[in-house]
């Protein structure tokens, strides 16, 4: 998937400035006794190590609602690899705004990029399979608009936004409807008609019944390799295929063999190192 | 540090509001297709691996948004220990509720679990040698308070809660200010008589200025385990004294061993891996 | 498409809560000086003319926040037909609280109703034919959801809820894109997998290309009868087929006939009569 | 009543940013895909029927919210008589922002572009009676400021603003009250002297009792067009008179010859048909 | 002016909660650390001077919002006369609850019965003239319908509440509009009829034109007692008249007798000494 | 303590919103009726008795939210000594935001002010003994940080902003904690070590047993001036002594004289006489 562009910061900004008052709270007291309030410093941001940057103008914005008036040089934009040393962007501003929103651009910018540089590791492990890297709904609250586009930097293809865009139906939904010929009619027959429809198996059966029933979609859930390469042969072309659950570095290839369209990891989001970058003062 | 209550949902109902919002959007259609309206279940919270359980009130406060008549029984409190096939709370309420809040339930009780999970092994690992584990800002926006008390949870203690509560003179605004004796000065002069100061230095030389200067902290960063113990040596009574900088599970134990009072660390909050809980709807 | 419950009252109450404030502001002095703050009353909603009732849950809420133990027995439930003289719920509570909400409650109950009663008419009109009647995105800014509501409450099917959750080529796009080829193209490229992508074509040849490039669903806009048909003929099975652009009561059937599946209309909420309802107060 | 200037944006900006999050939700994924997010285009507002302008200012703002380097030259302004293909005004800036917030800007205009030509309508139809036309509290919820600023762009005269700013004595309030009499004496004793008390009533009796008692306004509610013109001979000079209920376009000159100082409907908010009005991108 | 009922709780829940959290911001440290969770104690609201108590209602509501199961028994009402060592009203809950929200409670209920003590002391010193004392809008921003409604509470009456329900014309609009003629014309021609017009005049002359262009009300700002009372005089059943403007406690009798219908005092809101009350918590 | 900069505007525009919305509601009708949309006025806030100023850049930028465009020129600086008849600054802008937002601008000075100039005089008051004025938590709700930043214009020192970045062991606490010793060890061992504890005695007893607990800082509350200089001599360099309850302008002084660092007073924000300052509008 092409990368669509970045979030516009006009979904962003309330956010952004709820994340400064949490840090900022009733003032920053180191800055306000220490910095003069006309002190004006440069400083940039630092890659401290390998990975695929991601959040830039996230943080830059965070920065900005401090100090309507900084400037900045960008030097990487998301999406560039990083290494040790790397100057990723030069900002010029209030010395007090920079060091009190500081912390929370990192923030954002760090996990980010943990992102961005975990899904490419995952993107480069099916390389030339055909198969594409898949997110979840497994992102932080209040975040997942940032955490997804996090993830087509990294190279990465997003499942659906939230539960309001796109039918997937779960075991449980599976379970209380009497079964998947029911649970896929219901949906085809309840749902608005520009929505796909997604059904989760974890067997042949139930993949041949969700098969019969045109699923737009189909999940195969923890199954075996084996068995998960039937599937695809059977399904290739009539439905969407997506391999998930138990899949880790070790045994993503082989999956992503099988000839499935997706696989779909939630620990792209959930379970991620945070990049070391940092914000340098330089000496004036 | 005892364990001092959890975060009051008295701050977090807004926040949980706005995390369902983000998922359900426009509305559930899944559950709204396959689900009566009437439908109740009973549905348990279920551990998958090994770990220290923290966020449940949160959980259940999320889902309970959805149905204020949800009802629960709580079998394992925030702070117990996890293994797999652990039952940690049945709840029973409306089955479309239960699934529309699930996921936002989960992202939540999975990563405060993490966190507590993580700070349990740091604070083994220092078992014996008088030193606490001390948590840092660099916490997901937004969900600071609960990330701290996921420290907690997990025995570790908290540092400042923001940029408000404490003075910590880091390098940028030493070098902004003319010198460790001038921001110590300055700091004193200038912030209210409550608050606490901290200094971060990095030699033994700036750690005798420090000392010299009264800091009530001193924040030892980055610095070689033989020279770090002579400062807490020097500075032991006199200054509360912390280790920080590149500390993991292998170097711990040997800084902790110093002497100094505290070993803080960024990734028991910004690289956590998710501790894997999940939600399972009971046959009716 | 079968009704899908109406829309969940979290998802309203703070634009419930805004609307009272709207209309109350620094206080409803009227009540407060003719009304004692102990007078409890009932009072009915009563239909006036016929039509299609929708949005009662939503009239009560609103009446609920102002008195949190008003009581309520419902007569008619939403979808119900209304004639002149019909009792739709009983209500009992806070004098004072239904007379300074009685007019949110009413504004709310009669559009919807409004809404509700037109989408019936116009799926009259087209029973037997096949076609299914679709809203648009022409509905009240703020009140999206709950107009969509009422066009299903009328026996209506729902388009896309907005701009996030199916694409929707239109006539500027193509131009900027370079023609339909590249346009839907570059959308299947882009655009996340579970997104469905649909089309608006004014002429055959058009229509055409839209489905040699196996477009999900193609808009005829604004197009004669009988080449409508004949685009309907041969895209049948192929794609969503959708007629739009000047339909009115006189030429829907025609329309319908052509064996499109569905007829789209906007004005089935930008131009709608309010439904008259009254909430009258009872004699003690 | 001369125009008093527009609704400051200062009030709506908010609203308008709600409208736009509803709309768009997690991205316009159309223009996201298609659109480049540097492209800029010049788009014009265009008529499609006869009419009168209203809300420009409004629907260019929203549009300036999603792009705040947005250009744009008026060619038509609020109050303006509008025919089909008049070029109402012409923006120029971000192509996404343009197609992205097309549709909030137009449900604005031509909803209140509906109210300003259905008031005209009816102002036209009392000339040279001396009655004015004057709105009520039946409005859409949320944007009752908006709407009575198009009444008053058609020519109309607003009623109060809200419950607040006037006391209105009906129906309900005077049976609780036991009678017209103690209702004003109540409402004079008790609402603070800056505020008009009106009072509803419905026969020539009642009307003597309310201008006995001197309310500043009466209302002549669903009275025949004799009894109302012997009311309004009586009452002339000694309280502002006001015609109600089942006013339409056939017998509304009948009414405003009565001698009534005013006329008030409600349709003119509740029943609205939307103007025609297009927004279109121009060929580069 | 009788009383017309405290605001409604309806208004003010979100303020109180801001309040809250204003206050007890990342928590309450105190009590979290030495009161248990389930603590659960009664407390007294205890007066310590002489005075008219008001707030009670906000008092109670803000400690609910930390405890839903708050029990209270009230003993004295808004309005009723405080002396030292009376009990206000006892509760009982959350020990925790009670001490986080006890400042914020006080806070509120200081002030109002400050203001409502302070409109005594004036309405006292008027007693048996005929005038009454007015407030003015020189409130604390947030919370003007509170110290608005202490005001009432204290036996005062309240001018408009604010800039939307009332014209008031001053000394600025008419050197702007060229003269109080100028100004009233334009007022009456350009407002909607519900709106009483005032208009500040600081002589005779003026105050004759204010009359013959039939202000509502006049108000005579910073006029000497004699002028004041031909003005009354002269001016008595044709518009209401207030005093304003450097009136206090030793003057105000004199003005109050030259047969004005109002005098307005800023200090009733502007200059307030809070009332002694405090929160006692009552051994077990 | 030397003035730490005012509180960033950051934190203040959502409040100085909602205050103009207070007084501005459905609009300035008395503006938008006499003064053109296009008038542009020059205006000073003119100083009308002896004080200290305080709260200008938020007065400014109310009145900047009404009208972005605003200029102005500063001639007294918050902190400065103002007498009758100085201009504060001239603004030059929008007539009709200038009248609209005049009243919120004023109310915010002229307390502010208000207080700066009591904390001042209670300054002065005790200048030359070393102890220092300090505020409480005795502050208006939603206003604290403003009000504290006034307390500190007039030179005072602000004790603890909330209950969150300190604690305060009262009387409450102890009993509820069983005695000084317990409530000061649950404090150590519970409370994040950043944090000072502060504990309220009333009896040299008390003092005794905190000192020896090592209490960073004793309240001394309601103490006769000898006991109290007692203590003070006993708990020289020990700890922070604070002298509270019932000071004045008589005894402050005495107290002062005891040798404690400060000297609290509720009084300085919450029975505050706001400062006499007006908005002129300057002829054309």
């Amino acid at each position: 998937m092409k990368k669509m562009g970045t979030v516009p910061i006009f979904h962003l900004r309330k956010r952004l400035f709820e994340a400064l008052k949490e840090d900022i709270g009733s003032g920053d007291i180191t800055s306000e006794a220490l910095i003069s309030e006309r002190s004006v410093s440069s400083a940039i941001f630092l890659a401290k190590e390998n990975g695929i940057l991601c959040g830039l103008p996230f943080a830059l914005e965070a920065l900005r609602l401090l100090d309507p008036n900084l400037q900045w040089e960008i030097q990487r934009f998301d999406g560039a690899s990083l290494e040790p040393g790397v100057t990723i962007a030069r900002i010029t501003g209030s010395t007090r705004a920079i060091l009190s929103g500081e912390r929370v651009a990192l923030n954002i910018l760090c996990r980010l990029s943990g992102i961005a540089t975990l899904t490419a590791k995952f993107v480069k492990l099916v390389q030339g399979t055909g198969a594409k890297i898949l997110d979840t709904r497994k992102t932080t609250p209040l975040w997942r608009d940032l955490e997804k586009y996090a993830v087509r930097t990294g190279g990465g293809t997003n499942h659906r936004m939230g539960l309001y865009d796109m039918v997937l139906v779960k075991d449980n939904h599976i379970r209380a409807c009497g079964g998947i010929r029911e649970a896929l009619r219901k949906a085809r027959e309840r749902v608005r008609p520009g929505v796909k429809v997604e059904i989760e198996v974890t067997t042949s059966l139930q993949f041949q019944e969700a098969l019969k029933e045109q699923a737009d979609w189909i999940m195969l859930d923890n199954m075996p390799v084996e068995e998960m390469s039937r599937c695809a042969k059977a399904g290739k072309g009539k439905a969407i295929l997506e391999a998930s659950g138990g899949i880790n570095e070790k045994n993503i290839r082989a999956v992503a063999e099988t000839g499935v369209d997706f696989v779909s990891l939630g620990a792209l989001t959930h379970s991620v190192k945070a990049l070391d970058i940092s914000l340098e003062l330089e000496e004036n």
